[in-house]
C-alpha cells in the first residue's frame, strides 16, 4: 500500500490512458497512471515468437488516414512496414476457393452490383451522421430503432451482398449485424471516413502495421513516462468530490489528484465503484455498450509458402468458421504467419470448445483454403480479449439500438472532477488506434482547461 | 471484519435470494446471505407516508396465475387486495381525456382492431419459444435479428396501434420497442402466459396489492432468516474452486461455503471480481442485458377524490411524459395515493431535470387527467431504480438483439460453484417478483443436489 499525488490520475495504461498521461506531462502537470495488467498497451499486445520477431496478438494496423497514429509513431521514432499485399486473394464463395486480383472478389456481377449499392447508400447516410452527436442525424430515431441485419434486409436484393456485409460487419466489429444498430454502424462509417477506409488494405485501415509491433507505440510512451506508471494496480475505487479525487487500487494504493480519466472500455468504467456513485444516465449507457467478440488467431511456419504460390495471405469465406485471414509476417517475411480471425458468432462459438478442437478447426480452414503444407505450422498462437478481465471483448464496443439516442449525451460528458478516455468515446476513427489517442489527446485538453 | 461459514452463501437479499435461503435452511443447510444495502428486499421497498400506512417505491403487484408468489404469500401468513378498479378508466388520446369503461380504451374501431390484430400475431409467436431455451425457438435467428419496434411496423397499419404498443411496452419493460429484441419480446410474453396476463390489472400482473406493503415478503422471509442476513455487506470478491467458494465484501467480511449463490441484476453480477474469472461467454453476456428506466412518482392527497368522480385512476397517455397512472392508496383508500409513471425515454429524459421540475411536471400530468384537484398533493414519492447502485434499473432487464441466440444458454448454467438466480433468469414470469421467487427455488433445488 501507497500513497501517491498528482495533478490528475489517469486510470488504464492503454493508448488513450497513456497519450492522455503524456500530453499532461507536456504541458507540466504531474500524473499518475493505474494499470490494472502488468504490462502497459490494453488490447494492444506484442507476442514474442522468437528470432527477436513478435506478432501482435491485439490490435495491429495502422491506416493512411490514422493521422493521428501515424504522427505519434513518427513522434516516438517508430516505422511501419506495409501489410503484405502482393498477388491474389482468395475467396471461398459458394464452393470451392477461386483466386483473384484487387479489391474485388470473383463472384457474380449481380451480387457485387447488389454490394456495391447497398454500400454507397450506407455511406450516404453515414454523411448525415454529425459524429460528435449522432443523436442529432436526421431521423435518428428510425436509424437507431432498427439493427443493421434489419436494414441489410431491406435494402439488399440479393443473400450473396448480405453475406458479404455480414463478413464486412464480423471484420469490422466482431458482432453480427443483429447485434449492432443502424446508427452506430452509420457513426462508425463516418467516423472513420467511409466504408472502404474501415474494410481495406490498402489505403484502409489495414494498410499498415509497426515495425517491432504495435504495443511498441504504448511501450514507448510508458518509458518516458516511468515510474508514473504504476502496473498491477487495477483500480477498485473513486472518490471524487470538491476536493479532488481519491483513486484507490484493489491492493489499497492510494492516489489523490485534482482530476481523474477514466481510459477503459465503457462496460468496464461501471465495474469501479464510485463515490458519490455515477448518475443513472451513464452507467445505463455502459449497459448498451457491449464488446465484441474475436478470436485472433496465428499459424507460424519456416516460411510464408503462399508468396511463392502468387498468393496475398488475405482470404475471405463464407463458409468458415475462420472467415477472413492475412499474412502476418514479420517485416522481412521470415517466419511465415498466417493470421486467420473468428469473429463475432463465430468466435462465441468457438470459445464453448477446447484449445486442441479450436486449432484443429483453424488449421483446418487454413489448410482447405491455402492447401496441405499450411497443415502443419510450426506454432500457433491465439487470443480471445472476451477472455481477459481486463479487456472483455474485442475488436470495441457497438451501440445496441436505442443507445446512441437515449443515451448518447453520457459517452464524453465528464461528470464532476471525472473525465473519459478510451476508443469508444473518439469522434474520429472511434474504435481503432488512431480514435483512442485522439480521445487521450482530448482528455488532456480537457483536464488541463480545468486544473 | 468477521469470518462466517456455511454450506452456502448467499448474494443478495431480495426475494430470489431469500427463498433460496429459506429453501436451503428448510432443508436443513446452513446459510448465510450478504445483502449490500442495510435492508432486505432488493427493489422491493416499502416507503412509510405516516399514520401507519405505506406505498411501495419499487415492485408492489400480484397477478392471478403468479402462483409461486401467491403461495408464498399465504405461507408467510400475508394477505392481498385488489388494485382499486372501480369506476371509469380515463385515457389521452389524441386530444383530451375521455372516460371509459373495462379494458378497452374509447378509440378509434381499426386502431383498436389493428392493436388486437397485431398482439394476437405476437402471442401466435410467443407461444412457439421454448421458454427454457428461447434460443431453439424456431427461426430464432430471424426474430432476434429485430427490434420489436422493426416488428411493430411490419405488423400494425395504423399509427395508434403503434402507439398503444408503445405504451404497453414501456409499463412491461421501462424500455422502448427499440431497445428489445423481438425473441426477447416474445419470451417474454410466452414467459407470463399472454400478453393481456402482462397488461391487465383485473386478471393480470396488475391484479392486486399486499396489505402493509410488498416488502413484507422479504421482511418475513428475513426476519425467520434471523442472523444468517448480513446487511450493509456488499460483495466485492468470490473465489471459487474445489475446496469450495470464499466470498469477500467490501469491509473484508469473509463468508466460505460449498457454493455461492448469486441473485443479483445480470449486469450487476459482473461488477463482482471472481477468481478465477467468469468465462467470456457469461460476462458479455451479462453486457446485454440492459436494466429498463422508470420514475415511479406518487402523489399523497387527504382522499382518492377520483372515485367520488367515478374514476378508478387509471389512465393512459399518448402525451406524457406520465404515460401511465394508478391508484395506488392503501386498503382503506386514505389517504389518497396517484401513481404516476415515467417509463423509458420519458424516464431518462427525467433523469436530466431537478427534482422539483419533476414533480411540476408529474403532478402537472395529474392534473391535465384529474382536474384541478390533483394540482396540491399533500406530499410526494418519487424513487428511480437507475440511480441506485445495487440495481441500476427497473423494473428489470430486457435483452438486446442477438443476446438470447449469441449467449442464451449462458444466463442460467451454474459456474463450477457459483448458481445465478434472480428474476430475469426465471422461466415462468420472468422479470416478476414471481420469478424471483421461482429463481430462489430453483437455485435453492441445484445446489441441494449438489452439496
Amino acid at each position: 500500500m501507497s500513497e501517491l499525488e498528482a495533478d490528475v490520475v489517469v486510470v488504464g495504461a492503454g493508448l488513450a490512458g497513456l497519450t492522455a498521461a503524456r500530453g499532461l506531462v507536456a504541458q507540466g502537470a504531474s500524473v499518475v497512471v493505474l494499470e490494472a495488467r502488468d504490462r502497459v498497451g490494453g488490447r494492444l499486445l506484442n507476442h514474442d515468437i522468437g528470432g527477436g520477431q513478435v506478432v501482435e496478438v491485439g490490435g495491429q494496423w495502422v491506416g493512411p488516414t490514422q493521422t493521428r497514429a501515424l504522427a505519434l509513431s513518427d513522434e516516438l521514432g517508430l516505422t511501419t512496414f506495409p501489410t503484405y499485399d502482393e498477388g491474389e486473394n482468395v475467396i471461398e464463395w459458394r464452393g470451392a476457393p477461386k483466386r483473384y486480383r484487387g479489391p474485388i472478389p470473383r463472384i457474380g456481377a449481380h451480387v457485387l452490383a447488389d454490394t456495391l449499392r447497398a454500400q454507397r447508400r450506407l455511406e450516404k447516410l453515414a454523411r448525415t451522421v454529425p459524429v460528435e452527436a449522432p443523436w442529432l442525424t436526421p431521423d435518428a430515431r428510425t436509424l437507431d430503432s432498427q439493427t443493421f441485419d434489419t436494414w441489410l434486409r431491406a435494402n439488399t436484393l440479393t443473400a450473396g451482398a448480405r453475406t458479404l456485409m455480414e463478413l464486412a460487419t464480423e471484420a469490422v466489429w466482431a458482432q453480427e449485424p443483429r447485434d449492432v444498430s443502424l446508427l452506430h454502424v452509420l457513426f462508425y462509417v463516418q467516423s472513420a471516413g467511409g466504408f472502404d477506409d474501415l474494410i481495406g488494405t490498402e489505403g484502409g485501415a489495414q494498410e499498415r502495421r509497426w515495425v517491432g509491433g504495435s504495443q511498441r507505440l504504448a511501450l514507448e510512451m510508458a518509458a518516458a513516462l516511468g515510474d508514473r506508471v504504476r502496473l498491477s494496480s487495477p483500480v477498485r475505487t473513486i472518490r471524487h468530490g470538491e476536493a479532488g479525487v481519491r483513486v484507490t487500487t484493489r491492493s489499497g494504493t492510494t492516489a489523490h489528484g485534482r482530476r481523474v480519466i477514466v481510459a477503459l472500455p465503457p462496460v468496464l468504467t461501471a465495474r469501479i465503484d464510485y463515490d458519490p456513485i455515477l448518475p443513472g444516465q451513464r452507467d445505463q449507457l455502459t449497459q448498451r455498450m457491449p464488446q465484441g467478440t474475436v478470436w485472433k488467431c496465428m499459424a507460424i511456419y519456416d516460411e510464408p509458402f503462399w508468396r511463392a504460390d502468387g498468393l496475398t495471405g488475405q482470404a475471405t469465406s463464407d463458409v468458415g468458421p475462420v472467415r477472413t485471414t492475412f499474412d502476418n509476417s514479420p517485416p522481412g517475411g521470415s517466419p511465415g504467419v498466417l493470421l486467420a480471425f473468428l469473429e463475432g458468432d463465430h468466435a462465441r462459438r468457438a470459445s464453448t470448445i477446447s484449445a486442441d478442437e479450436r486449432r484443429r478447426m483453424v488449421v483446418g480452414c487454413l489448410t482447405r483454403i491455402f492447401g496441405p503444407r499450411a497443415a502443419r505450422p510450426d506454432g500457433y498462437v491465439e487470443r480471445c480479449w472476451a477472455e481477459e478481465e481486463f479487456t472483455r471483448g474485442c475488436y470495441g464496443c457497438a451501440m445496441t439500438t436505442g443507445a446512441w439516442t437515449s443515451y448518447g449525451p453520457a459517452l464524453r460528458a465528464p461528470i464532476g472532477r471525472i473525465h473519459w478516455a478510451g476508443a469508444e468515446t473518439a469522434t474520429r476513427w472511434s474504435g481503432y488506434m488512431d480514435g483512442a489517442i485522439r480521445s487521450g489527446d482530448d482528455a488532456a485538453a480537457a483536464v488541463l482547461a480545468a486544473l
